[in-house]
């Protein structure tokens, strides 16, 4: 039994749908989520500066003595191979999802759809290894087009954008498609309705399963029943965080967030 | 005479629509260029984050002993009031932009386009002073649109998110329109269909004119003739720097940029 809390960071609210899986997993733990909001988004940099910010957000949560930190965020679980090792667990979506995907596939052709920093990583095809088909396709509207909240069907310009990079999957004909960045979840409905069929990979849920599994086996779960606490801190002013945090994690979030400098 | 060289900033790219000009105003000047693409864009910032990075920019220009700085940056313009004062000139934006408004309108109808920080900020309706009417919309879309090469006419996506952008616009009835984002120039031939006929003002021209015209006063343009040489520094890795600015500049731009970290 381990009561320390689990921290959670992403660039900025994509990783809140990694949070509301892990809530979901986890319900009795205590969380710290950081929103990395004053140098948002990630996806469009480079894999140095990405690795710089990455280490400087594991920093931050390892501040408040967290048992384990999930890097719910696509972009950021990119650059982990390249930070060393660390006393605590930490857990990319890259693995978790991989390993979901070649699980799903049935005619071994697997998609990938991320950030322009994650696709030109090439890590999700190295955690294929090699075990299936893949192709892969950067998506770098996707974000600024979400965090406008223009991810629902009937909007125009979501649908054009969408069905542009998606078209190449189509012809590819993958069965299972990874929705590599965790803002990707809320086109759910958009992707499914161009890519029928098609099983799609959350990447924060997986992560979210794996990272219960592993506390489970380690035997670091809290002692604690009743719902865990989450506490929210972002690098940019938090004014609107409670209504844009809403929208993520798919039920209203009363909490503000703290600002802090990184 | 003063042959030191004049400092020019942005968030990332679209200030070199300022520095392009600049080149037209002022030929034989030699120019040091720095774009913040490690932590591009400001517009959806909070104006305290906003205050600290423009300070930082321009507390790194100046460490090349610069004569002059064009802050070429609509978000970063509106900031500069509370950085105090400097012993060089520091030339935003807003007041050049207001003043051509100012002299352009004929109905006293104004609009203004920007960032959502831009627009929150008021600005620009300060440095109008009450001599107009004016009406504002935040386009929070319009940079990673243009950042990813839709500003053509003929592009679904950019102009069904112009048309509801301006529409508001459109019934105000401005006979002219402050296009407050260094992004925006790139927008003139889809914004001058939906608004046609009124005047596209462009802050980074207006500036850069005012700059030629403070440096004459004050006698501190170069004595050197011949063309002046650009030397471009950026915050993130400069791959596909010449690429993007080739867009921006509207020219081949052959130069590649330095990375710094800021």
């Amino acid at each position: 039994m381990d009561d320390r809390r689990i921290g959670v960071f992403d660039s900025g609210f994509g990783g809140l749908t990694g949070l509301r899986e892990l809530v979901r997993v986890l319900p009795h733990e205590d969380v710290v989520y950081f929103g990395d909001t004053g140098r948002v988004p990630y996806g469009g940099r480079s894999a140095d500066t990405i690795a710089r910010y990455t280490a400087e957000d594991i920093r931050f949560l390892r501040g408040f003595g967290v048992k384990a930190i999930l890097v719910a965020c696509g972009t950021a679980s990119t650059v982990l191979g390249r930070l060393g090792s660390f006393d605590i667990p930490v857990l990319g979506v890259i693995e978790p999802a991989a390993e979901a995907a070649l699980a799903a596939t049935k005619n071994g052709r697997v998609g990938i759809i991320g950030t322009a920093a994650s696709i030109r990583s090439g890590a999700y095809e190295r955690a294929l290894g090699g075990k299936c088909e893949t192709f892969a396709a950067a998506c770098p509207l996707f974000v600024p087009l979400v965090e406008n909240g223009r991810f629902r069907r009937g909007d125009v310009v979501i649908e054009t954008v969408a069905r542009e990079y998606l078209e190449p999957m189509h012809d590819f004909g993958c069965d299972t498609l990874i929705l590599g960045c965790t803002h990707y979840p809320l086109l759910g409905e958009i992707i499914a309705d161009i890519l029928p069929g098609v099983t799609l990979i959350d990447p924060g849920a997986e992560a979210a399963d794996r990272l219960g599994r592993l506390l489970a086996s380690e035997g670091l779960e809290t002692s604690r029943d009743g719902d865990g606490s989450v506490e929210y801190y972002v690098s940019d002013d938090p004014e609107g965080f409670s209504r844009l945090a809403s929208i993520f994690m798919g039920r209203e979030v009363r909490e503000n967030a703290t600002k802090v400098e990184i």
